[in-house]
Formats: structure tokens, C-alpha cells, sequence
């Protein structure tokens, strides 16, 4: 299957990488473009990414097949109101967001053929300049159709992910949204307010930090805008699971207090035990 | 200059690639190795790593002019009182464990010609099957010197420390605790505390994660003997940054309960904008 013409709104580290992608496997004949940053564009254009880019998203989306979201995740209702009268009868619509839940019902009463996908890759670096051909090649992707969802959009979504490589997965929604506090909105809040510790003391002491620091905080150098809309989308899963996460410390400061180092080491094996089932 | 004999105590990833370093460098005429199991100091034999091995500690240290603690922190007051009659006069003492402080002021009661050391390297495998010559090259070392400390020990540990490739740092004992408990113990609390809060729903959810969650938990692999040693050491500083990291992380609790997602924004660029200056 291969669309006519892909237009890909949004060309940061995702869309820019999709488009490469799918260039690189022919999957569209022709991409569009369409961002905030002409210079930004003016780039992908020039490393061959997409072969036109508009300021304006409805110029973007005209007579495309795919239509692709792939803006900051907090932007994409108000783009999908924005080309929801130009999106013609035959196009499908997706995205690469890392929120599904609510924001995917929204999507589909205003993009009737819309698609929810996660594919879940990326990282801390951003924009076009850093898009590689390779970035999904054996990542997951979920796929979050509905009871609403086209049958044959879907179809060609789940086709479209398989054909970029990567491993689809069909969930609902909301349950997507509920795993995806835990294993990724948490530790990226986590991350970001163990740096914030350091500014406590002196935060100068940071430079002391090794491997396990670097990595732990890691994706604390990811996009503030990208992950404030993010917790904003996805906000009572996310409170669910710091809640519970504090939990979890309260125990070891519990174990602490009591200078319960069995205790202390228990905690410790069981999560080594449950962190190794994925190493 | 060269030690005649070294005795690693504690033939693990630091103790054996100590010894592995010191061989390759010519630091040491031979190394003896003391340890649990004689299974590993076996095979740090047939590697080449040490030249004898014996399951005595004070048969270990006797004639090396460098003593060498490496075993799990919690060992080393106990192996510092099995070794210290059988220590020659001019035999010099360090360490390579994770917390100093009052564990420092103890072993050198024990231990005359202690010089504390914690070479900023490891990570999350163990064993000398893992050793290499090259973890601490470019590293940085820290060596706390107290006001007891020999002068001539500790121009030596200096020396043997540069020698293997280290960055040597002095700094006071006390001081090395409040800033470890910030930039590596309460980060393995954390990282080991996010993956038992996967336990609390569904665990098998794990398998969803992706690179980020992966990174931020990769020292929830490290040993949980060792951590539960470390965290006893030092408990107080511990429990401080702990207290500390929940008051940032409540008020990120605070602005999403209030749903004020530019307050996130910024404690999200104030912690990117800390952590891309070590990146």
C-alpha cells in the first residue's frame, strides 16, 4: 500500500523521522510539511524529507491521503479543528502522540477517519535535524482504535507500522493511557524532580554525578513543552501513579527510620527482579 | 612507583578490575586476591587478573605493601579488624567503597594508613567475570583525606589512583556523604522505588516500556546487598535528600492538581536546564 500523498504536520524528531522512513521504503509518493519554524522545514526539504512544506496546515493537508499529527501532543486538537474542512473524503488520519485516552475520542468526533498510534521511540533530542530513517525499526507501536474507529483506516494504520518496522499492538485507549503513566509519564516527572533536587543543596555538586546519575535523569533533558502537555493530557493517571510511586518511597524511608536493612534489601530484590524481566 | 605485593579484598567488577589495571600498568610485582567464593577468585586466577588467592583475608594481606578493601561496604570494618594484626609496618590501606564518612574515621582507627577512596565507576554488573582494565580510566576519584591521615599514604593512594587513570578530586569524608546520598544513593532509592510501583498495578505492564523507562531503572539491576549496605552507611544523609526529592516531586503534585501547566513547564526547564550542563 502506498498513499499518494503524506502530509506530516509537525516536522520535529517524530514527523521528521516518519517522513524519512517513509520515503526511504516508498510508502508515499509525496510528503507535505507543515510547522511552526520555516527554517525547520526550509531544512527537511533540503535533506530530501519532504519534497514541499506550507505555514499553513489546511495548504498542507490538501488532497493528501494521510494526514499525520505529529506537532507538540498538546496542539493536535486544535490542528485537527483547523483542517478538519480540508481533509478530503478519502484521507485517513494518525498521529504520534504519547497520550492516548480522551484526546483520541476528541480526535475522532473531529477527524472521522482518525487513527490513534504510539509509537514508542524518540528521546530526548528534538527536531528535524536529528530525524534518522531508523527510528521506529523494531520499536512497539500501539494502536488505539475504538468502537468509532473506520475498519479500514485501521487497517491501514496497523499496515502502515508494520510496513515502518515496527511491532503493532491494538489497546483501548484509556488502558493505554493508564500503562503509560507508569512506565513513562512517572519516571519522566521522577527524573525531572531529581534534577530539581540537586538545586536544593548546591547545585553545583551535579558535576560529582556518574553513569547512574546521567542515566537516571536521562530524559530530564527532554522538551519542558512536549511534557507539561503530556501530564496535562494524561493528568489523574499520572497523580494515580506518583501517588503510588510515593508509596513505594514512604516504604524504603520507613525501613530507613527504622535502620530495617533486611527490609531495606527485600524492597531492593524485588524490584531488581522485576527491572531484569526486561533487560 | 611499584608495590612489591597488593591483596584485593574482594575480588568483584572494582576489586578485579583494580587488579586487572595495576597488572596491565605494572603497578603491582603481584596481587593476591581474598574473597567468598572460591569459584570467582578461580577464575580471576585463570584470567590473570590476580597471581594467588586464599579464602583467609589475613593470609591475603600478609607482605603486601597495598591493601585494597573491595568487598560490599557493610564488609569492610569487619575485614579492617580480621586484617589489621596481620598488616605489615609499611603496608598502606585504601578502599574503593561508595560511602565514606564515619565508615572512613573507623577504618583508619582500625587501620593506621587508611586513605579513603571511591573511584566514580562501576554500574550495575558485578563479578570479576565482568572486569575490565580500562572502567576507571577517565574517571573521576575521590579521596578523602582526614586530619589523621598519613601524609605519606595518602601522596601514595593519590599517586596510585592517578596512575590507573583517575581524575583525583580531595575532599572531605562528611562532605563526600551529603553529596553521594544527592548524586547516587537517592537516585538508586528512586530508580529502585519506580520499578516496585509497577508492582502496585499490573506488573507484566513492563513490557511496554520503552528507552527512557529503561535508563532511568538500569540501576535497579545493582546489587541489592550492596545498596542496602550503602543506604545503612549513610542513612541520615539518605533520608535528607529523600525528604528533599519529595518536596520537589509534591509540587509537581501540587500544580497538576491545580492544573497549572505553565508552573510544570518551568520546573521542567529548570531541571533540563541543571542537567544539560553535565550532558
Amino acid at each position: 500500500m502506498v498513499f499518494k500523498k503524506t502530509a506530516i504536520l509537525g516536522v520535529g524528531l517524530l514527523g521528521a523521522s516518519m517522513a524519512f522512513a517513509m520515503k526511504k521504503k516508498g510508502l508515499s509518493k509525496t510528503i507535505s510539511g507543515f510547522g511552526r519554524s520555516e527554517g525547520n522545514l526550509r531544512r527537511a526539504l533540503e535533506k530530501g524529507i519532504i519534497d514541499s512544506y506550507s505555514l499553513d496546515a489546511r495548504e498542507a493537508v490538501k488532497d493528501a491521503d494521510l494526514v499525520v499529527l505529529s506537532t507538540p501532543v498538546g496542539a493536535f486538537l486544535e490542528t485537527a479543528q483547523i483542517i478538519k474542512d480540508a481533509v478530503g473524503k478519502d484521507s485517513i488520519q494518525t498521529d504520534v502522540g504519547s497520550v492516548k485516552g480522551a484526546l483520541v475520542y476528541e480526535l475522532e468526533s473531529v477527524l472521522p477517519r482518525f487513527v490513534g498510534a504510539h509509537p514508542i521511540s524518540g528521546g530526548e533530542r528534538s527536531g528535524a535535524d536529528n530525524a534518522t530513517d531508523g527510528l521506529f525499526e523494531g520499536a512497539r507501536c500501539i494502536i488505539t482504535g475504538t468502537d468509532f474507529t473506520d475498519p479500514l483506516a485501521l487497517k491501514k494504520i496497523e499496515g502502515l507500522w508494520r510496513a515502518l518496522g515496527t511491532k503493532v499492538e491494538l489497546m483501548d485507549p484509556d488502558l493505554h493511557d493508564r500503562i503509560y503513566a507508569y512506565v513513562s509519564h512517572l519516571p519522566h516527572v521522577l527524573a525531572y524532580s531529581l534534577v530539581n533536587t540537586l538545586d536544593t543543596t548546591d547545585s553545583r555538586q551535579i558535576r560529582f554525578a556518574g553513569q547512574g546519575f546521567r542515566d537516571t535523569t536521562r530524559i530530564a533533558l527532554s522538551s519542558p513543552e512536549l511534557w507539561r502537555d503530556i501530564c496535562g493530557l494524561n493528568r489523574q493517571n499520572l497523580l494515580d501513579s506518583i501517588k503510588a510511586f510515593r508509596q513505594e518511597l514512604e516504604k524504603i524511608e520507613e525501613l530507613l527510620l527504622k535502620n530495617d536493612l533486611d527490609g531495606i534489601e527485600a524492597e531492593f530484590t524485588r524490584a531488581r527482579s522485576l527491572r531484569k524481566s526486561i533487560s
